[in-house]
């Protein structure tokens, strides 16, 4: 440390050369500590946004954030620990399904996961919308959950990669968070603490998720399976499609309510069906109990047919603390009910052809259900429910939004936001695919048509 | 200032995008005040320096660094106040030299300048050698002398453009000094507040410079004067060769000393007087009491020949507390005489065929001329004299340098750096011109073969 030169090593970034790990992790180190300050941090963070970073850069960013804090050990659960992370969407109730699905068939899985800001919601603040649910886990009931039941969801503590917490929040108001290699290495520092030997990635793309564009998404992807790899952790990055929401609800409640539906097989043949099955495919095959992920994917199947994931589900309620009543009966909830309904204009004639996920995702905000800011507190049961999707049949009148709420918000506004983000028309749209495509170390495979598996 | 979003500007410069004068302003003006960190600051100079300013932004920057402090008025002084700059070299005595004898023409010439810093000089470093010259005036005092005696030459103080001082203090540690429109702006902000009506440049090129190639000098002509011209101050820039060394002599006492020679004609054929002459008549020319720059280059001669400018240069030492009689006996001041020799090699025979200017300045620095840090005293007698020169004939045991310190510095590595900053051959080489390019609002004008006049 003591011949760090941080204007050096700013200047090496800021001319496009690259550093070596050891001087990235110095760097990164003295941050941590505060000999490095702020101002240089920012003018390093700038010239990596604009001029990015090697994959070597990116791994060695990755490591010292990790490295800042603790790297949960569940070398003790038997089997290999599968993780899963997404870069977030609206109406992304995937994990709450997914973990108990993967769980039944005989894969633990350690998850760590984060809460909502702006549109898109956090699968912590939706299974908080559980009554009595916990999700400040420490790290001694986290290992021994996943031990004792194969699964464990809980909130990020300030012990996982400090150095990551202390930089996310310098990106935030210095204009440099929205950087590829500064997410994945975020994320990545992030998942390898969790005590996971191998990881899925669902990484959406579209108008409703933080990559736009499909080269965002691909470019996000490389760098986190990179990133993997040189960690000695396999990485499958599926890209899915985040144009529209995922399922009819969108709220912390409502979603927690259709996750219960899924696991009870009533939405088998929807995208966010489709896309659960094939994260699970992969889950499975990772850990070795399915030869491939589509063997994964068929045992995935027989354990929602069976009752099995719903089965895992309710134990993983009750080991957190909440009530598993509502498992069972989920309109008994209280404050459940729907304040007000949003309903199809004259001109609606034919078919829903389009729903944007992002003013989706914005009415549920309005409503209550997500963060303006990181200090604004959430509703639990405010949200979207019975949302018609594109490909619906629609006429004059129809419901299509049923609005959640326990504040008293302007509804008005909201109303005019659902019923501008559907799009109709006479024929039904053509329905695209909901896996984009699929990367991992051996590179990239077109999934498109797996929107019906 | 209400609605001020540092991480909107940061961003929209982070991406390519232009900020508004009035946005531009607020940011800088709001970094003064303390209420935007340096941690949005220096990210926004990291996107500043990667991805520029335009000619409106360098100007915006200029001018809210220059109301963040005083502007000197000098409006009740009679006559075009013409203000002169350079951007620093090996041995640049110009300004001893040039201010009084153009005072001597009749042009008031008011100026503040800066210490040195590596292995260039500064002008105020110089003037101090001479033994009680002061440097420190007050505003009233810097006012009087211009209307006085027609000429001052003052040290920076902190009511000049302190917003300037704040950021150059971030850019030093950022890595983001050698940006050309933040360099321009940082000194169009300093030479504005001078009270002067119009300004000349010395843009030096060449190894000994701060601009290494002929592209960066020109970059930072324009940017300057596209920052006078939005300032409605007239700008002219030369650009001239800062490869070797500028005259015979190098430290600051040594180069008191050759001025002194220069201003009794003893070296009229050389590069620096040449330069000199050409500056001169570009700011005889600016003022009105010439038409054109080559006849206030005729002025110039003639001034110099009736010992006008000696003459004036004794008077403003005399005004600014320093003692006149070393102008007439320099070689009385205390502790000039040379402390070692440096002599030609063996194989030294023929010609002088190059001289390294970055050598020789560093060379000066080691003997205690200049500082390494901003913290650093200056030794006022430190340096070389008697340098020989590209075109010199040279035989081996010749005279190379002399040496001056009144510490103790470890002379064998310096004597290596100044025979290494030597080369030699058989013929002499072909002179290059002094004065390489002339630049105004009107366009480029190349001037090769300056160097003979």
């Amino acid at each position: 440390m003591n011949d760090l030169n941080p204007v050096r090593l700013i200047a090496t970034k800021r001319d496009g050369g690259a550093l070596s790990p050891e001087d990235l992790t110095a760097l990164v180190d003295a941050y941590t500590e505060g000999t490095v300050p702020d101002y240089q941090m920012s003018a390093f963070l700038m010239a990596a946004y604009l001029n990015g970073l090697t994959d070597a850069e990116a791994a060695a960013l990755t490591d010292a954030m990790l490295q800042s804090g603790v790297r949960i050990d569940l070398s003790d659960v038997p089997g290999t620990k599968v993780g899963k992370h997404s870069t977030g969407g609206v109406g992304d109730k995937v994990s709450p399904i997914l973990v108990p699905l993967v769980a039944s068939c005989g894969v633990p899985v350690a998850k760590i996961s984060g809460r909502g800001l702006g549109h898109t919601g956090g699968t912590i603040d939706k299974l908080e919308s559980i009554p009595g649910f916990r999700t400040d886990l420490s790290t001694e009931a986290y290992r021994r959950q996943v031990k004792d039941i194969g699964l464990v969801l809980s909130g990020q503590t300030g012990d996982i990669a400090p150095a990551d917490g202390k930089l996310y929040a310098l990106r935030d108001v210095t204009a440099t968070v929205d950087s590829t290699p500064l997410i994945a290495a975020s994320i990545m520092s992030k998942k390898l603490a969790e005590g996971l030997d191998a990881l899925v990635l669902d990484v959406k793309c579209g108008r409703g998720a933080f990559m736009k564009t499909e080269e965002e998404g691909r470019a996000l992807a490389e760098a986190m399976v990179g990133i993997g790899a040189e960690h000695d952790t396999p990485v499958v990055a599926l890209m899915t499609n985040m144009d529209v929401p995922l399922g009819r609800a969108v709220g912390n409640w409502p979603e927690i309510k259709e996750s219960i539906a899924c696991l009870r097989g009533k939405h088998d043949e929807t995208p966010l069906m489709t896309i659960v099955r094939h994260l699970a495919g992969e889950m499975i095959a990772l850990n070795g109990a399915a030869d491939t992920p589509a063997d994964g994917r068929a045992q995935a199947q027989q354990a929602l047919d069976a009752g099995a994931a719903l089965d895992r589900f309710r134990r993983f309620v009750e080991a957190q603390g909440g009530d598993p009543a509502v498992v069972d009966a989920p309109d008994a909830r209280p404050d459940s009910a729907p304040v007000a309904t949003v309903r199809a204009p004259d001109d609606a004639d034919g078919y829903v052809t389009d729903l944007d996920a992002l003013a989706i995702g914005e009415a549920a905000v309005d409503l209550g259900a997500g963060r303006r800011t990181k200090e604004d507190a959430v509703d639990p049961v405010a949200g979207l429910s019975a949302l018609k999707k594109p490909g619906d049949p629609i006429a004059p009148g129809d419901v299509l939004a049923r609005l959640h709420a326990s504040g008293a918000p302007d509804l008005d506004p909201v109303r005019a936001t659902v019923r501008d983000a559907y799009a109709f028309g006479r024929t039904p749209p053509e329905p695209g695919p909901s896996v984009l495509a699929r990367y991992t170390a051996e590179g990239w495979e077109d999934r498109g048509g797996a929107a019906t598996d």
